[in-house]
C-alpha cells in the first residue's frame, strides 16, 4: 500500500481501506463454518461506509444492523432482506415499523417491553414479525468494560428465564414468529472459553424450547472476534467455529455470525500528517493533523493503535506522545510511543483503524470528517468525500437570519 | 420552559438552548470586568451552532476559535475580525494562511515550531501576523485529566523560558507582531487559586517583557470557569475578575476572557424519550431514544448530568441506569440514578447539556444528529434541522456505483 501516494492524492487526515484484506477475512471465517448452514451477517456499525457494505454484499454477506439507518445502508448496498438482522437495545416505534415493513430476516429483541412493542406494531401492520431474542448468558467476556456486553449488570439482552417467557409469549402471539436466538457477549474477544460457555448455555435453551414445541431456525452467535492491535493472540476462526458447532449437536440450526471488527479493523489505516514537534517539560509531543474527532478509540477506551512513521528522518527513535489539534488532553493517538525525529508534513500511518474508526467520528471543533478511500486489486478510489465547511453548516445556515 | 411541548413539536432526541440564560451569563461576566478594557471572546467549541454564536455576536462578544472552521463560523455569525482569536495546538498551514488573510485579532501560538510556520506564511503573504503566545504555567488546575491543560506534561502551550525566546524572535521578525499573552489551564475549574497563581506567573512574564521593550496589549486568561452540574460550588465571576485584575497592577492591558462552558452549559437541555424499561439481574435500565452519539460526555469523562423525568408516574423513585440504544456499554447518561417508574414515551430532560454536547455528537450507529432549538423571550425556533438518512450518506452515495 503506497501511503505516501495516497496521502498526496487524497490529502490528510484520511481513512484507507484494503478491500482485499476484508475479502480474505470474510472467506476465512465463512470457510470455518463450512459443513453447516451459516450466514455471516456483517456488523455494519464497525464500518458503515456504503461501499464497504456493498463489498461484503458482493461476497454474499448478510448484515447485522443496530438502527434503521444501518438497515437502509444494508439495502442500498444490495444486501437482500432475508439476510438482514436488526439488533439493538433501544428501537423506536418508527424503526420497528420500518423493519417489519421491509420484511427483514428477523428483529433481535432485547427486552420484554420491546417484544410487546414489536407485537403491537406488527399487529397494526397486519403482519407477522420474525423475531429472535438476545440472551444475556451472564458470562464475563474478559474485555474492556465499555465493549463487554455479556454480564447481567449491563443493558444487553435478557436472562434465560425471561427469554423463555418471551418465546412462549411469541409463540402464542399471532403477530410474532420466533425464529432465532441471539447472544453477543462483547467485542475484541481474545479468549474462546467465554464464547464457548455462552454457546453451551444458549444451545441448552434451544433444546428446552424444542421440548415445548418452539423450534428455532437460527443460532445467532453475535460478533466479537478480537484482532491483533499490538501483540494480542487471537482466536482462530477454525477453533471458534468448532467450539460453536460442538455445542449444536443434534440441532438443525443455521448459524449466524455477526463479525465487525474481525472483518474490517486490520484492513483500515488512518493517515495523518505531522504539523509540528514540541517539547513541554520532559515530554516530547508530535502534533498531527488528525484528531480525536477522526479516531475516538484512544480517547474513549485508551485503545492502542500501532503507528508507523513514513519519513526520511534517520534519527534514533525517541519517546513521544502523538496528539491532535483538538483542545482536549484526551486528544491523543498514542502515549510514550517510540518514533524518530519527524519533520513538518511527514506521514504517520495509524494501523487497525478500519473498525469503529470513521464511524465514531464527529465534527468536534468544527473539523470536517476525513475522506475515505478504498483500495482493491491495487486500485485506489474515493468512497466518501472529505467534509468541507459548507457540509458542516448545511443544516443550520438557513436559520442564521432569524 | 415547556419541555413537553418542545418535544412534541420538534421530536426527540433534541437539544434546546435558553438564549436568555446565555445573555445573563454573558452580562454577569462582562460586568465583573467593568473598569478595565476587556473582551469576552466566546469559546466557539463549547457550542458552535451558528445561531448561538450570532447571539453572542449581538451581545458584543468576540470569539475564541480552535480551527479555521470555527473562525468561519464566527465571521458568518457577525463577529468582527478584530475580536476573533485563533487558538489550538495544531494549526495547519492552510488554516494559518486563512487566519492571516482574514486579519483576525491574533493567532494564539502554542509552540516554537508553529511560530516559525506563522512567520514563514506571513512573509509569503507579505503581511504582518499579530500573535499571542500560550504559556503553560505548570499549575495543577484540579479538574478531570482530559480537560486539564495547564501542566507541563500535556500538549498545550510553552513554558515561560520558551515563551520569552519566542517573543524575542517575534519582535525581531518583520512578519510577526507579538501583541498578547495567553494561558488556559483547564476547563470546569471550580477553584480560583490555580487561576490566580497562573495569572501571577504570566503577569510577571509581561513585566519582564516590558523590561526588554516588548509591550503587549492583550492579557488572555483563557476560559475554564466551572459550572454547577450537580452541587459543585463555583467561582464567582466577581471574585474571578478581581483575582485577575489584582495581578495586573501597573500594566495597561486589555483582558481577554474565553468562556465557553460558563456561558452555555446550563442554558442547554437534552430531551430524550423513554423507549422501554428493562430489568437485568439486579439492575433496572431505562432505555431512551438519545445516545452517546448525541451526548458523549458521560461515556468520555464519566460526566454527571442531572436528569429530570417528566411523567405522570406516581411511583416511588428507584435506582436505575439510563442508557441509550447504541451497542456499547459506555452508552449511558447516568448510572444508579433515582427515577420513578417510567412509561413508553415519557420525557427525560438531561440538564447542563449546552456545552460540549451537540458539538461532540457523531453519527455512530448511523444515527442522525438531533435537531437544535433556541428559546428566546418565550419563543422557540429551530436553529438546526434534524439530520436525516440522506444527510448521512450524502458524501458517499455517489461512489456506490463503482
Ligand atoms: C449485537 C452485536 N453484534 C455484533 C457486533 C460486532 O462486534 P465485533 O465488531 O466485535 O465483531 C456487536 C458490537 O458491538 C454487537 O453489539
Ligand atoms: C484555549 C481555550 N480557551 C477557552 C476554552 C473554553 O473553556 P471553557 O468551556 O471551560 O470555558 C478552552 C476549552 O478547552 C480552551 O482550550
Amino acid at each position: 500500500m503506497n501511503f505516501k501516494e495516497l496521502a498526496s492524492e487524497y490529502k490528510t487526515p484520511l481513512y484507507v481501506y484494503d478491500l482485499d484484506y476484508m475479502s480474505k477475512q470474510y472467506q476465512e471465517l465463512k470457510e470455518a463454518f463450512r459443513g453447516r448452514k451459516s450466514i455471516l451477517a456483517y456488523a455494519v456499525k464497525a464500518n458503515s461506509n456504503l461501499s464497504v457494505v456493498k463489498h461484503f454484499a458482493n461476497l454474499g454477506s448478510g448484515a447485522d444492523c443496530v438502527s434503521i439507518g444501518e438497515v437502509r445502508r444494508a439495502f442500498l448496498a444490495g444486501i437482500p432482506a432475508y439476510k438482514i438482522i436488526f439488533s439493538g437495545v433501544g428501537k423506536s416505534d418508527d424503526e420497528i415499523r420500518e423493519a417489519i415493513e421491509k420484511d427483514i430476516l428477523y428483529i433481535n429483541v432485547e427486552s420484554e417491553a420491546e417484544l410487546f412493542r414489536v407485537a403491537i406494531i406488527a399487529k397494526e401492520l397486519n403482519k407477522i414479525s420474525r423475531i429472535s431474542i438476545r440472551v444475556n448468558p451472564n458470562i464475563d467476556p474478559q474485555t474492556h468494560p465499555y465493549i463487554s456486553t455479556g454480564l447481567h449488570d449491563n443493558k444487553f439482552g435478557v436472562d434465560i428465564n425471561t427469554a423463555k417467557r418471551m418465546y412462549i409469549f411469541s409463540k402464542n402471539s399471532d403477530s410474532l414468529d420466533p425464529v432465532g436466538v441471539h447472544f453477543h457477549i462483547g467485542s475484541q474477544l481474545t479468549n474462546l472459553e467465554p464464547i464457548y460457555e455462552s454457546a453451551v448455555i444458549v444451545a441448552d435453551l434451544v433444546r428446552s424450547l424444542e421440548a415445548i414445541d418452539i423450534e428455532l431456525k437460527f443460532f445467532d452467535i453475535g460478533g466479537g472476534l478480537g484482532i491483533t492491535y499490538d501483540d494480542e493472540a487471537t482466536i482462530k476462526p477454525y477453533d471458534y467455529a468448532q467450539a460453536i458447532l460442538g455445542t449444536l449437536k443434534g440441532l438443525d440450526l443455521t448459524v449466524i455470525c455477526e463479525p465487525g471488527r474481525f472483518l474490517t479493523a486490520n484492513a483500515g489505516y488512518f493517515l495523518t500528517k505531522v504539523l509540528y514537534e514540541k517539547q513541554n517539560g520532559a515530554k516530547k509531543f508530535v502534533v498531527v493533523d488528525g484528531a480525536m474527532n477522526d479516531l475516538l478509540r484512544p480517547a474513549l477506551y485508551g485503545a492502542y493503535h500501532r503507528i508507523e512513521a513514513i519519513t526520511d528522518s534517520a534519527s534514533e527513535p525517541r519517546t513521544v506522545d502523538i496528539v491532535g489539534p483538538v483542545c482536549e488532553s484526551g486528544d491523543f493517538f498514542a502515549k510514550d510511543y517510540l518514533l524518530p525525529e519527524l519533520n513538518h508534513n511527514d506521514l504517520l500511518v495509524v494501523h487497525s483503524a478500519g473498525a469503529y474508526g470513521f464511524g465514531m467520528g464527529s465534527n468536534y471543533n468544527t473539523r470536517g470528517r476525513s475522506a475515505e478511500v478504498a483500495v482493491e486489486k491495487g486500485q485506489a478510489r474515493l468512497i466518501r468525500k472529505r467534509e468541507n465547511f459548507e457540509d458542516l453548516i448545511a443544516l443550520e445556515k438557513e436559520f442564521l437570519e432569524n
